[in-house]
């Protein structure tokens, strides 16, 4: 820390003061026109309440991308396109149901949903007993002859003492990706997961899960944290409880979906690109607001500022509502194989993926020494809130723009709740605050702008 | 900044390394009890769900006055006892009732509520023309000829552009607390303000007001954002717009309230206080979770964790519930003319009662020069999310301690969305998330620990 200061002291040093403190005006412009003028939370709402959830290959999918491409036209970008993708198309099918075998033999039904890709269990659903294990090092020592025939319950709770709830999620989300077939190795006839949650609530969480294809596939559930500390106690007391659950999930054929583009063309440098997206499909139980409507009306109304301000970036700046994140990435694989092909410059990324929480800084995929030397920036975002510039994971749409040279960013907004309500029914356009939502894209915009201006 | 920064370097210099570490320690250690067995949500919910509103002089504050004895004798303090004082006793009365005269002729309810120290209208309600103003300047130009007769509608708007909303607070505040006697100085017959909020909802938002003696006392009524964006609109249609309103609002005798003190006696310095806390009263729209539950809770939490994690403070720490800070500080009042009394020797005091968001910093009464000195502190604070240390407003229960020498300090929550339901029906428990809690919780514990082993 005490060498940070330095390097940030003689970096002060060396900055000169009338370059800030035009850039601070602008920062200023920037703020005041997305807090007074802006459409991005009127854009969020269009999003939640008039299309809803946005699954890869539903038909809300479609409207969505009529709708962002609209508004772009709308807010003056040079261009607006669509970029050809096919994308998975998972269907939930009727809503599952479940039940556990109460003490006295009576049922009590269970709120569940079925993971991502997951396969269903045919109509008349599957009923097996219950085996709990917090580690896959537990299922590995029960193995074949504790595992086989039985339903494997992942009970893993996120840690509480994490100041981050994301280092909660990198530690459990391998259960809900992996835990099916990791299972099926050992004979297991279905998986249920304790939801990914930074809370303790009725809500059950989704999310996305791969099948080992040398492994039989198996159905694949959630259920609310309430229930998992439900069932875990009556497994203290009851040697064996039976679960029902039917899903009637399964994945389709393959459909067309598309990213959506708008363009500012550069003035000096067109042919190098920055990219600012986020992306328009989401799971289904809800509206996909934070995750991620937020990071889409949010990347767009940089487009709306810029034109409004008469801000004219030197690079071009492609604003990208990718077709899909959630359920395997088509639509970050089409971008980047289409700019490898034209042999697109690709000098920056910034994503929002983090939910439109209020910000307080973004992360790099650069080397320490280089985020240092971005940091002199800090003080023009000091007064908005941002003050954090450091490492870390920049946004799963752009990471393969980082082989194609672009250094690659991600909005960090306060995390402390989004763990609450990610990939389940509480993402709700009610659930994100319109300041902050606002804040997060006045900073994506002024970031945006002084990388456009000095560089990294 | 720069200069900031090579202080800061200095400092560092300076700074032995392990009493660093050993202090970080002490730093998780308390964060860590906190978030895995930390009581201030529970607290809370009984605060907002057992006992709700907690008017000075009403049952509830009795109520709240002993469960937060017994809930600081369970936690461990060394001594727990009561401070009497008198408390002001506003009573809201019935359900307030209002119309306007719409265009076609027909009432149209409003949704009000009166200010509190407001007099009510009488039973039969007071019915006038209403006259917009944005301004106090405005008002003076219309003079007694303008207003005479009439009910003043306050009109004035957050600026949203303030990235601060304590700052649209601040500069909107004054239309409540002396806006009716402004007006009756003109002959106006009552007063509406549009509530101070920082978003556009349909909830009017209460709040003090206070007569001044030298005119006469009209009644006073909010009405939400959405009313006062509709009367505005409306104004501009048609010339005379008449409203009804009823309230039977009152000010009683003042009757017996006290302040809750639960002690952790010093080890080497007992007689030099560092008081702690937030105020237990709240207004009466809803369960006064954030103004000020949260504060309360988060301060009371300081004596389990250190009873808990055996940290012997040197200074006699004080927690505080202050018994009445919504309707004029008598609990505040009589905190300080006690120590005064006895003189006490106050060092530091740090309150809690700007809502229990996500903590970003806190704002000491100082000097510049010595919250520099402070920051040598933030390389600790930082992991948890608390980078700022500024000058500032502390507060309003701790105030009448700094002309008895101590140092005063305000915890610092994230503030956007706090002037969304401050004052207001959206002022509940469910509002208030468990982490954001608990971590300003930490952070005040935290603070507080170093300051006791360290000085200011």
């Amino acid at each position: 820390m005490r060498i940070l200061l330095l390097i940030a002291f003689l970096l002060f040093s060396t900055d000169p003061l009338h370059a800030q403190n035009n850039d601070s005006v602008v920062f200023r412009n920037i703020a005041n026109d997305i807090l007074l003028n802006g459409t991005a939370y009127q854009n969020l709402r269009v999003l939640c309440k008039e299309i809803g959830a946005r699954l890869p290959g539903s038909p809300q999918q479609l409207k969505a991308e009529k709708a962002t491409f609209l508004m772009m036209q709308q807010m003056g970008a040079d261009t607006v396109y669509l970029q050809d993708c096919m994308v998975p198309h998972w269907v939930r099918g009727e809503k599952e149901t479940a039940y556990i075998s109460a003490a006295d033999g009576k049922k009590m039904p269970l709120d569940i949903c079925a993971l991502g890709n997951s396969v269903g269990t045919g109509n008349n659903g599957l009923k097996a007993e219950i085996i709990e294990v917090t580690s896959f090092k537990q299922l590995d020592e029960l193995g074949e002859k504790g595992i086989r025939g039985k339903i494997v319950f992942y009970n893993v709770r996120f840690n509480p003492a994490h100041i981050e709830p994301w280092k909660g999620y990198d530690e459990t989300t391998g259960y809900r990706w992996n835990g099916p077939s990791r299972a099926a190795k050992y004979g297991a006839v279905g998986t249920m997961i304790r939801s990914l949650a930074s809370n303790t609530d009725d809500h059950p969480h989704t999310g996305g899960m791969r099948y080992n294809d040398s492994f039989p596939k198996i159905p694949c559930i959630a259920i609310s944290a309430v229930d998992g500390d439900y069932i875990a106690a009556e497994l203290k007391k009851r040697k064996s409880i039976p679960l029902y659950f039917r899903t009637t999930c399964q994945t389709l054929a393959k459909v067309a979906g598309h990213n959506v583009i708008g363009e500012i063309r550069g003035s000096s440098s067109p042919d190098e690109i920055i990219t600012v997206g986020g992306h328009l499909d989401s799971w289904d139980l809800a509206e996909g607001a934070h995750d991620d409507g937020a990071g889409c009306v949010q990347s767009m109304e940089l487009i709306r500022v810029y034109k409004k301000l008469g801000i004219r970036p030197r690079h071009t700046i492609r604003v990208v509502m990718f077709a899909d994140e959630e359920n395997g990435g088509a639509g970050s694989d089409k971008y980047a194989e289409i700019a490898k092909a034209k042999n697109e410059k690709m000098v920056f990324a910034l994503e929002s993926d983090d939910g439109g929480f209020v910000p307080r800084g973004f992360r790099f995929t650069l080397e320490e020494e280089k985020i240092e030397r971005l940091r002199k920036w800090l003080t023009l975002f000091y007064p908005y809130g941002v003050y954090k510039f450091e490492a870390g994971e920049a946004g799963a749409d752009i990471e393969n723009l980082k082989p194609l040279g672009a250094v690659i960013a991600g909005l960090y907004p306060d995390p402390q709740r989004y763990f609450d309500i990610h990939h389940s029914r509480s993402d709700v356009f009610e659930n994100v605050n319109k300041r902050e939502l606002e804040l997060g894209a006045a900073s994506m915009a002024q970031l945006v702008y002084l990388v456009d201006k000095y560089g990294l």
